[in-house]
C-alpha cells in the first residue's frame, strides 16, 4: 500500500478521545474537563496512554519532567525520531480538545501504521508533554520549555514550583511514578522534526470555512506576576482618606492593564487570575495577587507593550497615592517562535490533498504551544482544526469528529511526506 | 463591702485573656489570632467558659444558634437577666481583643461578684454570641440578629448558610455541639438590659487621650454581594474588542465603589472580598463575586451612598458596553442603632467615676457589634477601650492590660448602678 493512501480510523479516534475524557477528568453533567498535570485523572489517562503504545510494539520513555516518548522504530539506525505531540493535561473548567486531540491523532497515526505494518525510514514517536496548562504547576508548557533549553538550572527550578497546596512539581512527578530517567533535553533526547496537530481555540478557520490552518508561527508572549501591598483596617472605623486598600489599587491596575492593550492596539493583555490574602468583607485588604499575560506578533511588540502597561502603573500610583504600591513578584515568558519551511511545507501539501488548496489557512497561533518550545530547537510546525465558535479553555470547546479525523489525516500525511523526504534526501 | 468599691482583678483578667488566646487559635509567631465561629478553636475555648462559669455557679444555657447565657442568680424572682456580653470568634487573621475582650471582662465580672459575694437585685448574666465577625459563614452579628428579630425564618435561613467548604451553620452548630435548645429570640429567652465593653477598633481615643467611650450610637450599614458575568475566552485569540471579561468589568466597579464613597463624602465604602470562577492565567475570566460593605451615620445617608454607588455601576457598565453585567445576589444590613439613655447613664457615670470627667468621650461606633442589635429590642449600649493606632482586625489590633482592666471597672460598676437604679425604682 502506498504511504498517501492510508486513513487514519476516524471512529477509533473518537471513541478513544471520547471514552478517556469520560473516564479521567469529566466535568459532571458537562462535556467540560478538568485533568490538572500530574493528578490522578492524569496519572491515569498516562497509564493508559503507555499501555497502549507498549501494546503498539512503541519504546516508551519517561524524561526528568515526566514528558512521555512512545518511539516506534525505522528501518534506518542512526535518524533520530520523526515526533508528534501535545498534551493530556487541561485547565481547571477546559475542554476535550485542547491539548488531547494531539496526543491522541498522534496514537491514532501509530495505530494506524501498525495495523498497516508501514516501515517508516526515521523512527517515528508520540510525545505526551507535562503541565502544557500550566494551571496547577505556574508556567504554562513547562516541561517543553526545559526540554528545549540547554539549562540545567531550569529543571531544578521548575521541580521547586508549587501548586496551590503546596505540592512541588517534583513531589507530583514522584507520587505519580512519572519521575523519569531520561535527560530532559534536545540535546541527549534529539528529534529530527516535530509536529502538533491542535485545535485554533479561536474563530477564524470556523468564520471563513477553512478547513486545516497551516500555522507557520507562535505569537511572543509574556507574564508577569504582580503583587500589591496596603494596609489592613477596619472597614467600619477607617475614614476614606485614610486608606492603603490593596484591592482597589489592584482594581485599577487591571483596568490599567485592559484600558493599554486596548489603546496601543500592539496585541492582547489579560488578567486570569487574581487572589486576596484578606477575605473578610469587613476589612480592607492589604495584600492582592494577580497575574498578567501578555502577547503581540513579535517580541519587541511585547516588550514595547508591558513597557506602556508598567508606565502608566506608575503613573497610576503616583496619582492615587495612598501608600499602597507594586512589586514584580515573577516573569517568564515565550518568545516569538517561527516554524521552520520544511515542516510547514509537510503540512501543506498533505492538508492541500486532503481539503484542497481553497480550504487550507495560513496562519499565525495566538496562543502557546509546546511546539513553540520545540522549534527554537528542531524543526517544527503545526495543523489547525476549526473550534466552535472560537470558544476554548470552557466546557463548551468542542471540535467535530470529522474536523478531528481530517486533522489526524494531515498529521499521518505530514509525518509520512517528511519521513519520505528525508529517505530521499530532499530534507536533510 | 458597698457595690461601688468593687474592684475587678486587672491581672486575673489579663491572664485569663491572654492564655486562652494563646491556647485556641493564636496565630504562629504573632500575637495574631484565627478564631473562625465553631471552629475546633472556637469549640475549645466554649467549652472552657461554660466550664467556669459553671464553676462559679451560674445556670448556663446554650440557645438554637449556639449563643451561651450564662446566668448569676440575683435575690429578685421576677427580673430579667441584666447581661454583658460580645463575641469569641475572630477575623482570619484578627486580634487578641476584638470581641474577647468584651467577653473576658463579663467574666472577670462574675468572678468578682462571685469571690465578694455580692448579691444583686436582678439575675447577671454573661453571653457569647456566635458568629459575630461573619467571616465564616457570612453575615456578620449574625446569632444576635436572630435573638432580636421576631421572625422566626431568619432562624432557618442561618442555619442554611455554608461556609467556604460546604459546610452549613447548623452542621458547625451541631459538630461542635452548640447546637442547644433554649429558643434563639429576645421574647422566649429576655433580658433587661446589655452592656457590652469593647476596643474602639479606631483612632479617636488614643487621639484625643480619652480612656473611656461613651458609645451612644451604632452607625448604620448594609453590605451587597455583587456578582459579575462575563464570556470565558484564551487569553491568546481573544482580540480585546471581542472580549466579554468579568474580572475587567469587577475592577472598574471595585474602583468606582471607593471613588464614589470619596467624592460624596456620606460615609465609608469597602470591598474586603473577591473571588474570581476562572483560575488560569491564560482565560479570561468569566465570573467574579465580590461584597460591598457600606457604613454611613444615618440610615438614609446609607440609602443615598448605595444609590450614587448603583447609579455609577449601570452608567459604567453601559459605557464598557462589552456584554458583561452584574447582579446582586444578596443584600443584608444593619439599620443604624441609637442606644438607650438608661444604659448610657449608667457607663456615663461608672466611667466619670473611674477616670474623671475630662477622660471620657462621648461617640458612636463605626463598626458594628452585636449591642446594635440587642438595641432594637431590649435597654443596651456600649462602653469602648482605646485600640493602639486604631488598627483591628489585624494581628497588631492592640489595647493595653490597663485599659482591658478600666473597661472591665466600668462595665462591672455600670451594671450594678443599673442593678441599683431597677431595685430603687429610678429605673424601669
Amino acid at each position: 500500500m502506498a504511504p498517501h493512501i492510508l486513513q487514519i480510523n476516524s471512529q477509533r479516534l473518537n471513541d478513544s478521545l471520547q471514552s478517556t475524557c469520560t473516564s479521567w477528568g469529566a466535568i459532571t453533567n458537562s462535556t467540560g474537563m478538568r485533568r490538572l498535570a500530574l493528578s490522578e485523572e492524569d496519572k491515569l489517562v498516562r497509564d493508559w496512554l503507555v499501555e497502549e503504545c507498549r501494546a503498539l510494539g512503541c519504546e516508551v520513555k519517561v524524561d526528568q519532567m515526566g514528558n512521555i516518548f512512545a518511539v516506534r522504530a525505522g528501518s534506518s539506525k542512526d535518524k533520530n525520531q520523526i515526533a508528534m505531540g501535545s498534551h493530556l493535561d487541561t485547565q481547571p473548567a477546559g475542554g476535550r480538545y485542547d491539548g488531547i486531540l494531539g496526543v491522541q491523532a498522534a496514537l491514532e497515526v501509530l495505530r494506524t501504521l501498525d495495523e498497516n505494518n508501514i516501515q517508516t525510514h526515521c523512527p517515528v514517536a508520540l510525545i505526551d508533554w507535562t503541565n502544557e496548562e500550566g494551571a496547577r504547576f505556574p508556567g504554562a508548557m513547562m516541561a517543553s520549555g526545559v526540554w528545549s533549553t540547554e539549562s540545567s538550572t531550569n529543571l531544578e527550578a521548575c521541580y521547586q514550583i508549587k501548586d496551590i497546596d503546596g505540592t512541588t512539581m517534583r513531589e507530583a512527578l514522584e507520587s505519580t511514578g512519572y519521575l523519569g530517567d531520561t535527560p530532559c533535553s534536545y540535546l541527549e533526547n534529539p528529534l529530527e522534526a516535530y509536529f502538533e496537530l491542535h485545535i485554533e481555540q479561536g474563530p477564524k478557520l470556523e468564520a471563513t470555512h477553512n478547513k486545516i490552518g497551516v500555522v507557520n508561527a507562535v505569537q511572543a508572549m509574556k507574564w508577569y506576576s504582580i503583587r500589591v501591598s496596603g494596609v489592613e483596617g477596619h472597614s467600619g472605623t477607617t475614614p476614606m482618606d485614610q486608606r492603603s486598600d490593596a484591592l482597589v489599587t489592584a482594581a485599577k491596575l487591571i483596568a490599567c492593564v485592559n484600558d493599554t492593550a486596548k489603546n496601543t492596539g500592539l496585541g492582547v493583555a489579560t488578567v486570569g487570575v487574581i487572589s486576596s490574602d484578606t477575605q473578610s468583607q469587613a476589612t480592607i485588604p492589604s495584600g492582592v495577587d494577580f497575574i498578567i499575560d501578555i502577547r503581540c506578533s513579535t517580541d519587541s511588540m511585547v516588550s514595547e507593550l508591558c513597557k506602556s502597561i508598567f508606565h502608566n502603573f506608575d503613573c497610576l500610583i503616583q496619582k492615587e497615592n495612598n501608600n499602597t504600591s507594586y512589586t514584580i513578584s515573577r516573569t517568564w515568558g515565550l518568545p516569538e517562535s517561527v516554524f521552520h519551511e520544511d515542516c510547514i511545507a509537510a503540512v501543506r501539501s498533505a492538508a492541500i490533498e486532503q481539503v484542497g488548496a481553497d480550504k487550507i489557512m495560513n496562519m499565525k497561533s495566538g496562543a502557546g504551544h509546546d511546539a513553540a518550545w520545540t522549534s527554537k530547537v528542531v524543526k517544527s510546525s503545526m495543523i489547525f482544526v476549526p473550534s466552535k465558535d472560537g470558544i476554548s479553555h470552557n466546557p463548551a470547546e468542542y471540535t467535530s469528529p470529522e474536523d478531528c479525523a481530517l486533522g489526524a489525516q494531515v498529521l499521518l500525511q505530514a509525518v509520512l511526506r517528511y519521513d519520505q523526504g528525508i529517505r530521499e534526501g530532499d530534507v536533510s
